[in-house]
């Protein structure tokens, strides 16, 4: 296997919008593709398949497995506006070399199923603490894009010289290539490896974005769990600085893992 | 060399089965392969090189020596059932797309000698302890073969989201993309770089498998020195970990490497 | 995305020469284009784009972005003598092979442009100290060109063995291969990751060379304020040294940050 | 440049043989290639570029420089049977992709030249220790070649798993595809960067191979010089051990940094 190749099933697909929500920073993009696709019961018509992949097998229950992939969801709109199309899967490419290829290949097939928009999920990290009450930022690729994203109350990233990595950043930058509008929005996290709390205000976006009502029950309690844990993380710390503090030896400030 | 190549003698083969064990976790893929070929007297017919191996040429006897390298061996099976096939090697490909691009491969070849079904030998790594009493997994490409796989006292693997990684994994896949029933067969094992315990389960389930009697005295008898070292090791670990545990650093738990 | 492309506006040149400065030992390659671009107003008329640069987008103002980029600018000789072309950029190649193929593509799409000669900035460090007053060491591509450099106060480079890393050198190499007249014009510097002075020496003989006056003050601005802040971490550091002197656990020499 | 390429003049060759010395473990391939190339005064006809060397121009005198190659020399035999051919070089491939292209492309290019036999030289490392009095170890193609190695002296190695990294084993391999008669030809060496030593004992071997009369009294200088400034480190460390070992915390031996 030398290329990188999609497997589809044909499909008409009205006006289609792109989510693509890939494993990166506090894992904003899996939960919230994953989300959508369970929300929305999207079903899976396409797989990708890359030799710049990891070179593994998943295993699933019962014996099964699969290789290693992204894979396409696709959701017909009942209001006959716009098909949703959910991008998730297992890893990004492993090379520059292979993210140009794959994150390339992945623009070029929404486009010829008719793509009219793309959003890149990913996770907008400013340091090492749980963000309480998480913005949400944004890039796009045109100015009605970034009037939309601020009417949706996301955050115009105001960074320069900062940069995006991997497909978040660079499925946006195939899409300006291709001529399809896009944006990467990008939930603010720090601390998690999974961060439910950003993914759930990405989420309210994108509610708002579809003028639809996805219930978020799930992620919700996926928040309230982490919350939790994080809340007994701090208190069992706070009691382990204090005798160090009074030693002499501790940090000079409070250590604050919630703000 | 730009590309892997595989030089092969011609040989008619009765519905060959593929046994692949190469260089991986607890080198059980290696032990069961340089057994099978050894007590089969496997004969050597292919031989697979690729610009994605570790350049070295490997010292022999003598001042004789060979480029790294992936070799065949096959055995005629004399009921006139099953000929057997058996790849083992120096090394796996180093780079991600040099494993899609040489696991392919072997398929491909192996598919063009007539194959009906492919095993790859694994480790299945849970911890660092030595298994006294190793279990075998497996994940296979459908129903047929998982229930098969059930019925020779193989478990099937139920570790959502766990990978197996390199060869063993990836023969499996491509396996099933070409439409050949395949099963990767895990030794379950721990802390060894070389586990002959773990081995003879899996050579035990391969001798039901095929209904044969292959010999397992040299893999036991390789068990039994690996198992007295580890007992040695045992002792004179406790020897020392004991003024440690009276002086109040020690680990709150008796230490055990076996059990 | 597979093969490195630049993407340009045909313009006519008048035996353009050409200035490299890309990302690289203490920033003086970028801090020397990015000054010439600014201070001769240099449009902006090609983008290099290649699959072996690092997979980010840059964020810039209001949710604006750009892909990772080398860039071509260019200044219109008013003597008419040599037009001025400067590449700038976000990065250089990851690869070996990449560098290979980006800096021969760059090499060649100047000489399609009717280039007469290449500059390309590059610094020198001789070790972990500032350099107060650097001087601007050369290699170039045939007599000709050294004797001139020597002619503007460059000293040739003679330190046989010692290499030059990345663009700074191979655009010289591949200018020599295609038959252009080139120079990598090296500011000493050491310990800054960004060393205005050193850029500043290198300005004023890319000065010399143009017989042009090109504004410095904006690079002895930068200069100023970085002597400062190293004056003060000077001043600092010696406080902290003279009580492990003391205690005859310091190092032997006094510590000199600055020469 | 996308391809490994080999730029030469045209010599006619009467039965030439190969002597490849490349950076490498002691460095004894470059020692002694550059050595013969020296003493015999041979001449430059080939230079190898290769997208899979390292990115950096080499600095040379006086503002010269060269990019990084590997180099063709070559003797005419004044006696009329081999003409001899030395490879030398700045570096070897990075990538395994790049050894096996770039490996495989010497041997062809030989094979061009109507090329008899192949020497590469290589360092055997059995530890960190300086050898004082080193064997020549030796693999080899054939039979005949063997037979030969053993009659100059050269210990024919029996170190089986043991592996040759890099050109050195890589090109006798490619040789031995190319039913060109070679042999890996290595200083027995240790603790040493440079190890003139080392290179000694090969020089003679060749010098015997050769029938010539090789001045062995540079590499004799360099050997001297190395032999020196180690007994003064011998003696300046076992001054240093004594204390500690009275102290308790010594290693329970003399250490011997010669033997």
């Amino acid at each position: 296997m030398k290329d990188t190749k999609i497997y589809y099933k044909k499909i008409k697909f009205n006006n289609p919008v792109l989510f693509v929500g890939l494993p990166g920073i506090g894992s904003i993009g899996t939960l919230v593709a994953e989300h959508l696709k369970k929300e929305l019961k999207a079903r899976k018509f396409a797989t990708l398949y890359s030799p710049h992949f990891p070179y593994q097998i998943i295993m699933l229950k019962d014996g099964a497995f699969r290789l290693v992939s992204n894979r396409f969801y696709y959701y017909k709109d009942k209001r006959g506006k716009n098909d949703i199309i959910i991008l998730l899967g297992d890893a990004q490419p492993l090379t520059p070399e292979g993210q140009y290829d794959v994150n390339e290949k992945i623009v070029e097939f929404f486009k010829q199923l008719g793509g009219k928009k793309v959003y890149t999920i990913g996770g907008y990290s400013l340091g090492g603490q749980y963000v309480r009450t998480p913005k949400v930022f944004g890039v796009g690729t045109d100015r009605e894009m970034l009037d939309y994203l601020k009417k949706q109350g996301v955050v115009l990233a105001n960074a320069t010289g900062m940069s995006v990595l991997g497909s978040a950043g660079m499925i946006v930058a195939f899409s300006k290539k291709h001529k399809i509008p896009a944006a990467c929005i990008m939930g603010e996290t720090g601390l998690l490896d999974v961060d439910a709390n950003s993914a759930k205000v990405v989420l309210q976006v994108i509610n708002k974005m579809l003028g639809m009502d996805i219930n978020l029950d799930n992620i919700d309690k996926l928040k309230g769990e982490t919350e939790k844990m994080l809340k007994e993380l701090e208190d069992a710390t706070r009691g382990m600085m204090n005798p160090a503090q009074a030693s002499g030896l501790g940090p000079e400030e409070n250590p604050t893992y919630i703000r």
